[in-house]
């Protein structure tokens, strides 16, 4: 039997160490521990006979071993809710996707209630998460606090609350809904209504607070404001309050892409009416599905991997100095005209994807 | 100064442990590592004094020390692709939230090529990782058996594959072709085309499989055959070739709903045509956009609740039972009837939620 076999041999009863691998591939055990650690020095060929030889007899190392040495899990925790909604997916893709360049990954809490919420957030921080991000979600006083107080910093993305020491992202809330109305109103629309989120989402409330601004500031100061909840469901219930009374709207703005398609589903199929000839449909996302010709949907961006960047950027610079302030953060956005608005005469730029309005 | 604001200024320099937290609420060390382990007996009043002053020091249980010890991380590491397709979303939530009923958590890895798998998930193991959940990705023979050899269960859902060692959850593949060729032909439809996966996608050669021999058995042998990759954009490539045909097709079947949805856009948009009076369109899966209007998909069902239902079962089994061989499982569906499809005069049953065609 040669030196290597029996090394082999004697390792089989207990999990395999650096050690083992070591004895294995003929070199230091500084050696192994360097091939595992990504950046650290050791030649090529070294590090495949380490691999090999790891591979050979099972070994792993063991990355929660090394968090607790040096309290950097590489974990960022993700709560999120309405992962039905197409942007929420576009954000989980895009964090996991970010992160993982620098080797770090999601651990995910999808959470309905808040009461949920904050127990799936304390669970996170026992695994000595180095982060928390929160999407479509939110944080009660006392998470923020025992997330202070334990070094964790809190990123929340699409929220715009100013919770002490929560560092936060968010699109052009105000400007989309400011936007909006200037556009409907261009195109010379005469009933408007607002499909909002839920009643205390800050970002739903912003870009209401620019959409009734633009128009009350331009003499339409009865604007219909229904509670789509952010769900398909609801949104669709809401849809036909706003379109079985006589003077329907023509023109509805939606908090979200995702409650602007039910809002198109529930005119086209259930009342017969053409988008946009008799209505005119405007979202805010432009999630992937915006641009399907089933809905073809004029929307405000907001791109959700920038808004991702922008919460790795904050989170890297809060773990390098734990001291620093909260950082707020707002990613802009564009109107991007599609088919389901009538359109003003003018105001139209090409970007480089898409036709955008900009008088 | 009393002795429990001693208690709380002696341990404001380092982090605060249990002993610490026993101190400030007057309780044993056992106790308070009693009330942070799930299921330990513990008085409420203890507890919740105990909380309360872990809290106001900052203490966290560090479950990755306790993983040390125990060797159960309760993670599961999830590698998934395709999270813009909504089946994908519905399988990362419902997993989620069926292993947070038992305190266990998704450590998250949106993979593309299959290199990039590989090394995404000889990183998951070195988490300690209790098993390996694998969805719309693949597995290497190699990772297979560093998997087996580091005593990690991998379970694969939605892939008819029969790697050694490694269990698997399906829908009903084969079944979902024949009863959807069954189906078209019953509705008196003459030209039939295939909108398969990707070329190496097992289901999808099933589905298959089932699709060209029920047509082949009633006399139907000129099915034609595209690749739509799972994508949106692809499957609206193809579906631009099949229909630009002269002698185009009058019945289309896809390999999820979310090409089926590309068919119809690309069907309805740039051809004008009117599903289903000139074209029937049939998916798989029934995301829940297959019931919106704009779609009104006829489909086959997989019930993303019910396959994640059984991967954690099978987890279970084989955390408690290493030796355990590895389990295969079917999980049923229905196809379900909608409006994208002419019908046949007769087969219709109600189940609870759905109007289904069980010949």
């Amino acid at each position: 039997m040669s030196k290597k076999e029996g090394a082999n041999k004697n390792i089989k009863s207990r999990a395999p160490t650096e050690s083992d691998v070591a004895k294995v591939a003929g070199v230091s055990q500084s050696a192994v521990s360097r091939a595992f650690t990504p950046g650290a020095s050791v030649a090529q060929s070294t590090r495949e006979k380490i691999l090999h030889a790891a591979r050979s007899i099972g070994y792993q190392p063991n990355l929660l071993a090394r968090s607790l040495a040096t309290r950097r899990s590489n974990i960022i925790a993700l709560a999120i809710s309405n992962l039905e909604n197409p942007f929420y997916a576009q954000v989980v893709k895009e964090l996991s996707e970010q992160l993982a360049e620098t080797g770090r990954h999601i651990l995910l809490f999808t959470t309905n209630a808040e009461e949920d919420e904050n127990q799936a957030l304390e669970q996170a921080l026992s695994y000595q998460v180095d982060a928390l991000v929160m999407a479509a979600s939110k944080a009660s006083i006392e998470l923020t606090m025992q997330c202070q107080k334990a070094g964790v910093p809190i990123v929340q993305i699409n929220r715009e609350t100013r919770l002490p020491g929560i560092s936060t992202v968010w699109g052009e809330n105000q400007r989309a809904g400011e936007l909006v109305a200037a556009f409907l109103h261009a195109s010379k629309h005469e009933e408007y209504a607002f499909v909002a989120g839920t009643k205390d989402s800050t970002i739903s409330q912003m870009r209401q607070k620019g959409f009734i601004e633009y128009l009350s500031s331009v003499g339409k100061k009865d604007v219909k404001i229904v509670y789509g909840d952010y769900t398909f469901e609801t949104a669709a219930i809401v849809a036909r309050q706003l379109l079985e009374v006589e003077k329907r709207p023509d023109a509805i703005f939606c908090a979200s892409d995702y409650m602007a398609f039910a809002v198109i589903d529930v005119a086209t199929r259930e009342f017969g009416l053409d988008v946009p000839n008799d209505l005119s449909v405007i979202g805010v996302d432009n999630v992937p599905e915006s641009a399907h010709s089933a809905y073809d949907l004029t929307t405000f961006s907001q791109p959700a991997g920038s808004l991702v960047q922008e919460a790795i950027i904050i989170i890297d610079k809060m773990i390098a100095d734990p001291g620093r302030r909260a950082i707020r953060c707002e990613v802009a956005g564009d109107l991007i005209v599609r088919g389901s608005a009538k359109r003003p005469k003018t105001g139209f730029v090409n970007n480089v994807t898409n036709k955008i309005w900009l008088p």
